[in-house]
């Protein structure tokens, strides 16, 4: 299954019907990039717009496998954006709420003024490719994901130390596009699992993802990184590069950082 | 008129009543950070929580002195944050659509892992001071904001070409709060002011500000830097050191690229 169909929504009156399907997860949570992706095409239904320029998620419970509904409310239309909020929920569980801009994207093209480059990386076959089949969580068999030789210690139980991935992504068998975007910037593995901390899990509280344009087919370049780990709380930064070597979206969340055992 | 008493609310029936003050804006404008934070202490009001945690806006109309109501709406109240939505408006007329997660914060103790520090600055007596009285807008009447020389070039009609700010910051007569950081997060000149661009307007379509703990009494550190001018759009990251040396607060706003007329 596509994730084209994996987050496709139909119109059933005032909101939309959809599903969360099987393998979308890491150990039965549905993948907040995954949830995200999925409102955000209601809400662009709902807009009459293409795309995402930037969207805002709180997530508030875990989603699960199973029929979900997305619950989009267009609070102001303008002449080139549109701002959307929803609420995404299972049965009366309300999963995440969302608040959006839609808009109708170009490819990134005119003026580019960048500080930053996309990061180097070895070939796609010289990285190490996430799979099920090699210990990874079940979405990892949904897209291809291959890691920066030198972030991948953390697999082999040898974390780096910098709370940092790199890596190339695209998606089997389709073109990332703008909602492709969304999922790609929640699909690497948690920064914190390179940082020799003794944390295994920081639940994301907000996570906005910006849409800078659409992606050039091909692999894209992405990295993660996390400077700041401070009053129980941490940020992990995203850029997402295209084929052309254009950023194609940044991301931000705001996850909590467990107090380790004492 | 301190930031605490210009941004104050007061409970009434389902929303709340407030004043756009005069002084917090630019060319008529008001602050976009001054709008948040007004509106999220009626957030924060309704939440019965003390402190925004992670606040989102989404901007739709200018804001003019007068009064404004915020209408906030609990999504989910959690054992340790809860998750408010809120309209701010003038009348009919929908300024801001923000959202957010509110929290009792402590001042940032703990464990500190930072790959960052905070920008070095000559003292505050070295730096240039934006006042009212040397052509800044009316807002730098309202807090002490001191930019570092190497990048207040842009005020004598230099600018440096790196769309970078640094500089200090406090509040005349009161120290700055959780929400004062907010409004700290979007005082300072657009980064695109140095970036030797055709552009002397940027207007922001989403803002997003994490605090991270309460920052100690004193002098803050501020930096705002934009790395991707692509696609039209343009980001504004912001970070916020308090007198302690530690981080208190990141932000990341996303704003329109007007296309250089030609």
């Amino acid at each position: 299954m596509t994730f084209a169909d994996a987050t496709a929504v139909t119109e059933n009156g005032d909101h939309y019907l959809s599903e969360i399907h099987d393998g979308w997860d890491v150990a039965g949570n549905a993948n907040g990039g995954y949830l995200m992706a999925l409102g955000a095409r209601a809400m662009s239904s709902a807009a009459g717009r293409d795309h995402p320029v930037a969207l805002n998620a709180h997530f508030l419970a875990p989603g699960r496998t199973g029929p979900v509904t997305v619950h989009p409310r267009v609070v102001r239309e303008g002449g080139r954006f549109t701002t959307v909020s929803a609420s995404l929920r299972a049965g009366d569980r309300h999963l995440v709420e969302l608040r959006g801009r839609f808009v109708s994207l170009e490819r990134v093209a005119g003026p580019v003024r960048a500080a930053a480059t996309p990061p180097e990386l070895p070939p796609p076959e010289d990285c190490l490719q996430m799979t099920p089949e090699r210990g990874s969580p079940s979405l990892m068999g949904k897209v291809d994901l291959r890691l920066h030789p030198e972030d991948a210690g953390f697999a082999r139980g040898e974390p780096t130390g910098r709370p940092l991935f790199r890596g190339w992504l695209r998606f089997h068998g389709e073109e990332v596009d703008a909602f492709g975007l969304i999922l790609a910037a929640d699909v690497f593995p948690p920064t914190v699992f390179n940082a020799n901390l003794p944390i295994a899990w920081a639940p994301t509280l907000e996570m906005t993802a910006h849409v800078r344009g659409q992606p050039e087919p091909g692999w894209l370049r992405c990295r993660f990184s996390t400077r700041f780990i401070t009053g129980g709380l941490m940020e992990e930064d995203g850029e997402i590069w295209d084929a052309s070597g254009r950023l194609v979206a940044q991301s931000r969340q705001l996850a909590l950082v467990p107090r380790p055992r004492t």
